[in-house]
């Protein structure tokens, strides 16, 4: 594929949002117009699947259930949108991909090896070329939120986003070339520089 | 677990609805109640998940996302009915099960292992106890249905049919102690006789 594809991955709360639009600027700046999407969701089914796991109507959804939904809406958006922009050259920045999944259900809900497992066909074999991290400690993560948006991370508790990060860190460490962890206590200023540092050094080194 | 769980496979118009009846009746002669339940559907989530498969707008659907959200329906049903039932010590009859993703996609569609693969965490590592395969001559579907199934047929091909009904019998070459083929030409009363035959030994053996 001659494509480029970058995931920004991380705690809720890490300010991925304002890095992907950082580096979609800095792209631009260069003539570059990325691809850019999102999980769950990037496709209209995908997006019908998302209902579905989001309906409160369906409380007796199970795990298992819901995370199989994730990754069939994942096989939509690999399958319909990112393959194909990558078969076309472009570069496509996703905010949040597999990685999420493994960590936010195979380590903050235990879930384990089984989520890489059902996700297996639903990545078509490809991967990231490169993961941006944004590691924000979850017990900071109020002071960037609304005071409703504080009673839903209560609601979640911190505990869980400690596991989440966990496993965010242990797939860094089995795979540190494509995955970039990334300070996000710092200066957005400082962040972004980084990001398209390493960008721009990753497309020189392709040519 | 204490119950009981028999599924029915077969290709389309193979005759399951008929003995799935007959062996209620069978049962509630004895005075057995048994949970009848299919795929796929079997619960509300089940249901709203198969809507999205079948609905004629999502016709970009691909195949991949087609079958996890088969596992994810599988998912939902087996954890929401069959293993309560089954603790439950109930009997449990299911119209389809696992083995119809595996003939339908794994061999009709040529998705081969994958399908086995993705429908492992859905399944919660129980099986059939017994699994009655009407076999039937895909050639011989025709005089069974109506004109109006007649032309679906024709666009499904008599081919994919004939692959389908390869996949079982491997199914029951590979576990015969479990899926009992049974030739599904046979007159209704015939069939319906030597499945009622096999459940109550089965039942008589258990004690």
């Amino acid at each position: 594929m001659k494509g480029l594809f970058i995931t920004f991955e991380g705690p809720d709360a890490s300010g991925k949002t304002t890095q992907i639009n950082r580096l979609k600027s800095f792209l631009q700046e260069q003539g570059i117009e990325p691809l850019m999407t999102r999980e769950p969701g990037g496709t209209p089914i995908s997006e019908k699947i998302r209902n579905i796991i989001l309906d409160k109507e369906n409380a007796e959804m199970l795990p298992v259930t819901e995370a199989l939904l994730y990754a069939a809406s994942r096989a939509q958006h690999v399958g319909e949108v990112i393959i194909p922009a990558l078969d076309a050259g472009r570069i496509v920045i996703s905010d949040r991909f597999l990685d999420s999944s493994i960590a936010y259900q195979g380590y903050g809900r235990e879930m384990g090896g089984m989520i890489k497992e059902m996700n297996s066909p639903a990545v078509y074999g490809i991967q990231p070329d490169i993961t941006f991290l944004l590691k924000t400690d979850p017990a900071n993560m109020r002071s960037r939120r609304s005071a409703a948006e504080e009673d839903r991370m209560d609601a979640q508790k911190i505990e869980f986003h400690q596991k989440v990060l966990a496993g965010y860190l242990a797939i860094a460490e089995e795979e540190p070339e494509r995955v970039k962890v990334i300070d996000g206590e710092r200066d957005i200023d400082v962040i972004a520089e980084e990001i398209a540092a390493i960008t721009a050094e990753f497309l020189r080194n392709r040519g």
